[in-house]
């Protein structure tokens, strides 16, 4: 028996947290076992590199960083994620190996294909069953970043040009594998969305 | 004008560190400019890194302890070797790429040719002019360890049949690009071994 793997993509401000809280709390009251995971920082040695990657002063090259997420990705993967699943556990991550392609790929102008390969080098080829891409267009977000936020992170702050890039990159994405996204309107209300949400995951159980 | 990059590679206790001196001080007194590095821990964001992989308790799982290795390179590469050859400088390195095929891909057990192609992209393929590979038995290098260190880090703590998969990656990487390598018998005098180094950088120079 093998669990589900599910994971939540978008921009930042486009409600990733508020949809994974209620999916969790869903499944668990259907009586399922769901593990709840974020990259970066899944585990305590993810945090240590979250702190690293998001938040140290001063420049870091554009391989190093796309590495350090991969290294994140690599120890979650393995000592988290997939114990879970063999479990028969369903794991709910927010944020997985589309943020790199999108961020580090489109947003930091490496190459999509390579970032691409090192993740699932990093993740020995785990691929989501489902992933949920929550769609904002890059002003709605930051609007509702400035309301949430006393300041950015490191990524947060980067300019509009990039969340562009990364919004297109992630629509890429989506558009070259069909079958594991589910492309949202983050507009819609978080009823409607968590509805449509639970509806896919429902098709993925039976 | 493009300068030199020269690295040290060898087991624990090989006598790298007493090597690396002895030929930046030479050099220095020649009147060429020269670049010290390391890795992991060349640059400021390297030595947080290296606390992590050295000396961080707890398991780290194999690709990621690669990984951290890579993004490591990678920012030393970006900001501080690369610029030091581009301006035409000597940069003396102790343990560059083929440590990590040596340790993470024969010592870990992970495969050595996407180890390689890992740290490759890490650093946009710059491959040393000259690696100097001081080899040991095994038992001579944990003899001379033991003299020296109170305690062990993560990886000189890993067990003899490691060592010995180490040394032998490192001579089958030497086999394999006769050209690049200097292999070294590090049993031979300090002074043996300073001057064939200095000789062959001599022949670099010219």
């Amino acid at each position: 028996m093998s669990g589900l793997f599910i994971t939540f993509e978008g921009g930042d401000g486009s409600g990733k947290s508020t949809q994974v809280a209620l999916l969790t709390n869903w499944l668990l009251a259907e009586g399922h076992s769901v593990e709840h995971s974020r990259e970066p920082g899944g585990t305590d040695l993810g945090v240590e590199l979250r702190e690293i990657i998001l938040h140290r002063r001063g420049y870091i090259a554009p391989r190093a960083e796309a590495l350090l997420y991969a290294a994140d990705r690599a120890h979650n993967i393995a000592t988290r994620v997939r114990p879970a699943i063999e479990r028969g556990e369903i794991v709910i991550q927010d944020r997985y190996l589309d943020s790199s392609v999108a961020y580090q790929g489109a947003g930091r102008v490496l190459d999509g294909a390579e970032i691409r390969s090192l993740s699932l080098w990093a993740a020995e080829d785990l691929i989501p069953d489902l992933t949920v891409l929550l769609d904002l267009d890059v002003a709605a977000g930051r609007g509702r970043l400035d309301e949430s936020r006393d300041k950015y992170d490191r990524l947060e702050a980067e300019q509009q040009d990039f969340h562009e890039r990364v919004r297109q990159g992630y629509l890429d994405l989506a558009a070259a594998e069909p079958d594991r996204f589910l492309v949202l309107d983050a507009t819609d209300t978080i009823e409607t969305l968590a509805a449509a949400i639970r509806s896919r995951v429902v098709s993925l159980l039976t």
